[in-house]
């Protein structure tokens, strides 16, 4: 069995549930291709479109870096570093007012998103935002189905805190994610999603 | 004439504005003769303590860096990336639910706040921000008079957006701004200067 583009179709590849960062090498190779562009660059091409709108204000987390040395001749040249671990989610901003707080995640997965995609740093953090009235959730696209879901980080956390369950079924987030419609600007229209989730509108 | 720790009085620095960045330099000399920490330091100090307290959820916004180069073997070390010009505001968080963002700048300057403190792109976010309904303010301190005020962006805006002035006069701080107590714990009791600025308390 071949993808349309002649690609040998690996059922390993479609088994496995893969973060936005793993996917990146994915995506490279993808781009090549024209298969598309990612969840994330689909998100961060969305907020400048609604930021240049002045509808609301969110951006991509810079990644924290902890700088070691700088070069001694070239003032802005950094000549060693290293990834801080301490990262949270990828988006934060204001919308309405409210601290807006949210995370992307991608898989290729037919029936379920694996929990394991999400870092123990980024369910405190997002139940921390949640209780102090922050609108936190995740965005999470079903590549299998070309779906992309909002699912509001309130209705997941049962899940995540009881640990019953290593995943979320796609039967749950089609019931309880609001899907966000796709279009061609913004590429995802997910402040009608954020509208319907916690302003019920 | 000479400071208390020996080292010679200098007129210039005295009327020197400057912003945090560059005061940093400044900052590791001083703490070699024990003067205290700057008012980053405290800042940070007073967000971690507000935080673990869970009344807010406030951090300091990472730096932007961009990283061009990796290590060929060591996978987490980075061996050649720049500063990001596209850096906004110091501080941004949750509390009460609303979004809050913030500038942190220091003066040694007797009679004044320069406005050079200030970027362009610092204006524009902390404006839009306003629009939007988050909560947008400086953190300025008075290094002369040991004195930390809290000032909102709105009260600031006319003086920024005229140019009619290039600094905001130690006066007006005084009248227009809410003077941040200081303690032990937290350093800056920042956020009952936030409930009287924005919440009326």
């Amino acid at each position: 069995m071949r993808y349309p583009n002649g690609k040998i179709y690996s059922k390993d590849k479609l088994n496995l549930d893969t973060s936005i960062k793993e996917k990146k090498h994915y995506n490279l190779k993808d781009n090549a291709s024209n298969r598309g562009m990612g969840l994330e660059e689909d998100i961060s091409n969305s907020c400048e479109y609604y930021n240049n709108l002045n509808v609301c204000l969110i951006y991509k987390r810079p990644t924290p870096i902890k700088v070691v040395k700088m070069d001694k001749i070239n003032k802005s040249k950094i000549t060693e570093a290293y990834f801080s671990s301490k990262s949270t989610t990828d988006y934060n901003g204001v919308y309405k007012g409210k601290y807006m707080d949210f995370e992307a995640k991608e898989t290729i997965n037919k029936t379920s998103f694996s929990f394991h995609n999400i870092r123990s740093q980024q369910i405190e953090h997002l139940s921390k935002v949640t209780k102090l009235g922050g609108l936190a959730f995740f965005i999470i696209r079903m590549k299998a189905y070309n779906e992309t879901y909002l699912l509001k980080y309130s209705d997941i956390e049962p899940f995540l805190v009881s640990k019953l369950r290593a995943s979320l079924p796609y039967s749950y987030i089609k019931e309880n994610g609001f899907l966000i419609e796709e279009s061609y600007l913004p590429r995802l229209k997910f402040l009608q999603a954020v509208d319907k989730a916690f302003f019920g509108m």
